[in-house]
């Protein structure tokens, strides 16, 4: 999407033919900062250190990280060692396995000397891919907001609320949750979105703020506690949130909090959808409460807090006071009966095994 | 309660007779400072600016500024002066308009020169009786706690979530939520906290955690999105919140949130309590989404947040992107619906308006 009038991805194939660029998003929104990868380890770093995140990103990440290491190395040891170094980042993101399998597959097989060029070329495929697909979630998402906008009387505004950035800062182009936002918005339909801090990492102001301003779309940012609220008063007219994982019953995990704000959403009668794409849905998983591992963050993301002081400069400052200890679950998981629908890159489902399979019958 | 073993109220009559100190709760946690009020406009000061806060203390900082006042001059006219400056400090604070109507009965028909005399003798009693009410909430929510205990064998800790501040910082002694806490702990059934941040004004971090932890209260402090998650995996075995405003129906008003966690408590099974003083019930409403007007509130508290910073001085900084504008509702109304039990000084009752007449059948 743009920044400021120009066109950006998240991850591009720098100008010499072999490094990789990134945007460091854990200076957002106050510096936009672009960043080299030259090795496996750069890209682990990027991925651990969440300079990029978003489960599609890291999968794209880890698949340039597979290229730059076997354009070092491109032995089987090699291959192996960046594929568990890669995979050792983060345990929910399951693009990651995905992204990880599929380089392996690709590359084994082949004579040491070839997998290179195949791997940069199956990297870029990948980022390819992600761009049509989150493409096609905008298509198919911004068919709903057309219909809440046709609600309306097609005079209204149409209020979308999201919780923490499935943007395009979190994929390679567009977004999950956002893109259908952007596609409307392009569209010429008139929407607002009511951006959700997302502590404790704030990626709603830091990453889905600034997005949104940069490309031009009318938000309001609000803390996690205003969306019950809003939505006992009509000010909601309908949630898109992305996810980290999906099971095959229609479970959705993501950032810590979305699921208090599906509570709300069904106590209020207001469409609570979940956009993905596909290689996010974990088919070996049922019953998402019980099967997800919550990964536990640091307790320090919890207890500090990052922003732009009185003298222009970044600086951190502690919020809680001496001898408080914190707690950091990341993640939640809204059991899928308080989903009205899936949004995929092949269109919109129940979110139920019966809805998954009738858009994905190969899985059946 | 106890600061590090030094006992204090929010409020007192300082040493010379006729001043009145207060605990400055917007440097906690940072800096425990008092303050000495000498006028009217001084608490009236302090209760806009929120130095101080909670239902219980705003009306005992108003009493006092009503003493205050008829000191300075005791005619008619400074009287309802007063009255009128000091009501206009915060709407929602239903204790506010309490205390200063009753201050204007108590004072209203005496001759001025007596008023002063008798404004501070009723202030000091409205001191006492509140910490009369806290303190029997606190024992009426203690059992309740007790109850939990007994239902773990005994053994395991009560875990306990609470959101925002109704401490004792909120009152003038033991609290309102936190009573019942303070109650079974000094009675030493094991309990543990989790302590809601409570964005965008953090009285969690900054409040709640800084009473439990100067008290020697075991507690844990997370991000506003984290207690639907704790509540789905059994880690939280009761809520405990505290309230501005109530309704003859049982509808509660409170600090923005609170909603969503009593929707999250119901969706898994866990008790969800609300303690009050009976000064804080509004006989006169009875649907609270539709007729409690929820204060909006400077955009500057979700866009700035105030900490520690590495040299150790208390510094602000701006965590959204430049152009993103924010939107500040300060309550929620959570239904009396969602609500398992209110906590009164005089009982426990169900979150109705039989359950309150029967205990206030001078009410009915």
């Amino acid at each position: 999407m743009k920044v400021d009038g120009k066109h950006f991805r998240t991850i591009w194939l720098a100008e010499d033919g072999w490094g990789v660029e990134i945007i460091d998003q854990t200076r957002l929104p106050f510096e936009f900062v672009t960043v080299r990868l030259e090795s496996c380890k750069d890209a682990a770093h990027a991925i651990f250190e969440m300079l990029v995140r978003g489960a599609p990103l890291i999968g794209a990440t880890a698949a340039y990280g597979m290229a730059l290491a076997v354009r070092a190395d491109p032995s089987d040891a090699a291959l192996k060692r960046a594929h568990d170094e890669l995979f050792a980042t983060r345990p929910t993101a399951v693009n990651l396995r995905w992204a990880l399998d599929e380089m392996m597959a690709v590359l084994g097989p082949l004579d040491p000397s070839d997998r290179a060029a195949v791997a940069y070329a199956r990297a870029a495929e990948i980022c390819d891919e992600d761009v049509g697909i989150c493409h096609s979630i905008g298509v198919n998402g911004a068919a709903l907001i057309k219909t809440a906008a046709a609600k309306k009387g097609g005079e209204g505004t149409v209020n979308i609320l999201t919780h923490c950035n499935a943007g395009w800062l979190a994929t390679v182009d567009w977004g999950t949750a956002l893109a259908p936002i952007y596609v409307a918005h392009d569209a010429g339909i008139r929407v607002h979105v009511w951006v959700d801090e997302t502590r404790p990492r704030n990626q709603g102001f830091n990453l889905t703020a600034w997005e949104l301003g940069r490309h031009g779309v009318p938000h309001t940012v609000i803390v996690d506690n205003v969306g019950g609220h809003l939505m006992q008063h009509g000010m909601v007219d309908l949630c898109i949130v992305g996810t980290d994982r999906t099971t095959a019953a229609g479970d959705v995990c993501n950032k810590i909090g979305t699921y208090l704000k599906a509570l709300a959403a069904h106590d209020n009668g207001v469409p609570f959808y979940v956009a993905l794409p596909s290689p996010t849905i974990d088919w070996t998983l049922k019953d998402g409460l019980r099967d997800i591992p919550i990964e536990e963050r640091d307790a320090g993301e919890v207890t500090r807090i990052t922003g732009r002081a009185a003298d222009g400069g970044v600086s951190t400052v502690t919020i809680t006071p001496d001898g408080s200890p914190a707690a950091n679950f990341a993640f939640d998981v809204t059991p899928s009966r308080l989903v009205t629908g899936l949004i995929t890159e092949r269109g919109v489902c129940e979110a139920s095994e019966a809805g998954l399979k009738g858009l994905f019958p190969e899985r059946a």
